[in-house]
């Protein structure tokens, strides 16, 4: 086990990211087409080609999933997903040609001090094909592909991922790029609020605080004191398991995921933010989960998101810019007991 | 303060319970018209005239929220309240008719050891018409109203309540009728799972354990090694503000103070709950609250509803059948450490 998404049988992740742009791309593809839905809770979300996975609608699979920077210039990174799946002859099939199903999200990391003037050129594009070159079961989690850029209200934001196995066996996985309103830490200190669902020392292991601090339930948000902090915001996530799910069970899925954000995240879920959930089923398990199982599927992809979304911070770097926010390990450095690791 | 949703200017609450059929309702009834919505996550919810609390429908406000056990048969609880508040001149114009808005959602409790023939009477509308009757400031939590028979896996489930003022200034408070597919306590322990949120010792103070018990994260479910489990749960809410909020904020609130369920039930929001929460504003603060002061609404509503949670099932008291499942205080009564409240 990677204890990365890419622990769910039937998917690869590429990360692609520019340090001048100070933005990058993630990317999920799937080995074989995954049935997928969403559940949308933020207030401003950013994505693409999403209506046709609500239930009822008629396609079923997707060939990949991204999850990018740009804000809503991020959109074109789909387009080079879809442009390269289409030159490996991948897609659904209309007539007799072929078009690569490939849903995604954005996140706003356009005033984070990198060179936002990429001019006319499609930047995410070719940040998103290049995530499919890169395609692998090993990736490196902080500041890398969508999270690279990425923020919280006190920290550095970053990309994270966490797999476990369910009881009946299935394999559930989270990919989550955090760039929070709010903050993953418990008012100012170095422990995360997901430090229940922890396992072993995924991100660091200081477990929750015997007391709160006195400012641990003070809502900080990203831009308080700043003249525009509206819509800079947004966690978005995939999760993933090789149990067969309907697109119905798979919306299911999603929404539960999202009381990992919840746990994790202080706060989630708010108008000025676009926080969003993909579900995807590969099926590779071959067995429909009882209610039972989905139930424990849903809670365990709350829990993989949650510890995602600390290792996200835990595993970031500052950017390289005057005025960066500083990393988790720039701040909390003395406190990370990674070196007691085995 | 009371701590409870009626700190919020603009509405009362009654309730009204029935001991031999070991079911109840419970009723927020505005003082005036309140802008009302709803977002529900849970798979299998029971709900009656919450079609028209969308955004974008047409009716801007509700007389009355209610909230009631008996599964679909306490669909009738609704009318009652309906009933009551028409023959006290109160209601949306219709011509010359008044129609009052009253939506709701109901909680299974069947199953529960109280005697459920009541035949062909409408027993749940006369709760309801009684819960006006009963309306008023102050109330008990607990098993009270529509958690008089609710339950959650392994403990009696309840009523519960809370507030807060936020830093504008508005009134926030949350009821809640606690009947969880899951559990509310920490791994078989009597530690709250809700205990970061917990102001002073408004469920026991024990706050959180200092190191998880070794089944903590395991999902355990209300009906486990029973044959029949599915859609005997639900857990549903309503959040109140005194702000002036816009349908579509009330919505938005609504979807935040689900967080409030992830962090106080484990799990949530399965497909086999119908997890809902309302959220209503009676505008009686005559000010629109800034992004900043909306999204501080729905983080401390979601706080609200994490302690009402803990509140009801810390209050509860056990059936009075054979078998029936034990309360907290039953279970953890040595640790209460009320008695040194002042």
């Amino acid at each position: 086990m990677r204890n990365l998404i890419t622990d769910v049988p039937g998917l690869l992740v590429g990360h692609c990211h520019d340090e001048q742009r100070a933005s990058g791309v993630s990317a999920v593809i799937f080995e074989a087409p995954a049935r997928a839905s969403l559940a949308v809770h933020g207030g401003a979300p950013g994505v693409r080609d999403t209506a046709l996975l609500e239930p009822e609608r008629t396609v079923q699979r997707v060939d990949a999933l991204v999850l990018s920077g740009g804000s809503a210039f991020g959109l074109d990174a789909m387009g080079g997903v879809q442009a390269w799946l289409r030159s490996r002859g991948r897609g659904y099939a209309v007539g007799n040609v072929l078009v690569p199903i490939v849903p995604g999200a954005i996140l706003f990391d356009l005033l984070n001090g990198g060179d936002k003037d990429w001019g006319e050129e499609p930047f995410y594009w070719y940040l998103g094909r290049l995530c499919c070159e890169r395609a692998a079961a090993d990736f490196g989690l902080g500041s890398v592909g969508a999270g690279y850029g990425a923020t919280t209200a006190d920290l550095k934001g970053g990309l994270g991922s966490a797999s476990v196995l369910t009881s009946a066996g299935f394999h559930v996985g989270a990919l989550v790029a955090v760039n929070a309103l709010g903050t993953a830490t418990i008012g100012g200190g170095p422990h995360f609020w997901a430090a229940p669902y922890e396992q072993g020392r995924e991100f660091g292991g200081l477990g929750f605080p015997s007391s709160l601090p006195p400012e641990a339930l003070a809502i900080r948000l990203k831009g308080d004191g700043a003249a525009a902090s509206i819509g800079q915001n947004t966690t978005i996530a995939i999760v993933a398991t090789d149990a067969d799910l309907t697109k119905a069970e798979a919306k299911h899925v999603a929404v539960m995921a999202h009381d990992g954000m919840a746990r994790a995240l202080r706060p989630a879920h708010a108008a000025m933010d676009g926080d969003l959930v993909f579900a995807a089923a590969t099926s590779t398990a071959r067995q429909s989960p009882s209610p039972r199982e989905l139930t424990e599927i849903g809670a365990l992809a709350a829990d993989c998101l949650a510890r995602a979304i600390a290792r996200a911070i835990y595993e970031a770097t500052a950017l390289p810019f005057p005025g960066a926010l500083p990393s988790w390990r720039d701040r909390f450095d003395t406190l990370d007991r990674r070196g007691s690791l085995a």
